[in-house]
């Protein structure tokens, strides 16, 4: 489905947009980097349509940003983990979480919180580490319930890491 | 419109997508930031109809993205220009950028690059300039045609900075 609607956009934004741009895959893909495999847990987390969400995973598979790992047999079932390139996206999504969170944040706070992983750090607006001053890469961070989750009692339902 | 798909998700990155995730808002932020500013201008640059702009624009006029600047009058028209909180998007803009060029540049190289404004030196992976070393925001960078917008004679019609 590459380069279906900005076809005549020779631009590389254009271009990431076609793959992860479409509605709900920045989102597929969030998950799925926090911590959620398997097609009902994506199910229940986005509240999208069956339809829609098989179509986004076998486009994101068909990209090689998803990797499909069978999990289990008779019936079949599949788990879908982050290739090296959607954790190259590690610092779209990481900034614009930063973005939502200054912007519309809950009265509470953020819904989540970044962490690196055995330091415990938040990263900064750059997304280095603002205690160890390590540039955090998609597998150094865990994401947790943050003041707004934990205020609606979400803090298990939506735990991610 | 906020919240409108993604209602359910305590989530800063479903609430930042509801603003610039909408199909179009990301390509109309980066040819505002890359100095497009004209109604028609963006109509030339993003080939989407007067009436899909008009939406958009007002959206990202209404969340304070953008802002419009009466340039004449009788008629009334406007510019628009990018504030403070759109050029905070910046590094999402200028990662997927980075990410579509690994991935999806064309044989010739990437469509544009991106420079540091009176450095000449381009970002490493973190955004960071590879000549001096100084973290690039929004306002530090130019985006310049590259190979593949060359290789076409698209240099001046598409370029931005």
């Amino acid at each position: 489905m590459l380069r279906r609607e900005y076809d005549e956009q020779v631009c590389s934004i254009a271009r990431a947009l076609e793959v992860v741009g479409e509605r709900w895959s920045l989102l597929i893909l969030r998950d799925v980097l926090f911590g959620v495999h398997r097609f009902d847990g994506l199910l229940t987390s986005l509240g999208i349509t069956r339809s829609v969400l098989t179509e986004r995973l076998n486009h994101l598979v068909a990209e090689g940003v998803l990797e499909r790992r069978r999990y289990q047999t008779r019936p079949d079932r599949f788990e879908y983990h982050a290739t090296a390139k959607a954790r190259e996206l590690w610092p779209v999504l990481g900034h614009l979480m930063l973005w939502g969170d200054r912007h519309y944040a809950e009265p509470e706070g953020p819904p989540r919180v970044v962490e690196h992983v055995g330091c415990g750090g938040a990263p900064d607006e750059r997304l280095i580490c603002k205690r160890c001053g390590t540039p955090l890469a998609g597998q150094d961070v865990a994401v947790k319930p943050g003041p707004a989750l934990v205020a609606r009692g979400l803090q298990h339902e939506h735990a991610r890491a």
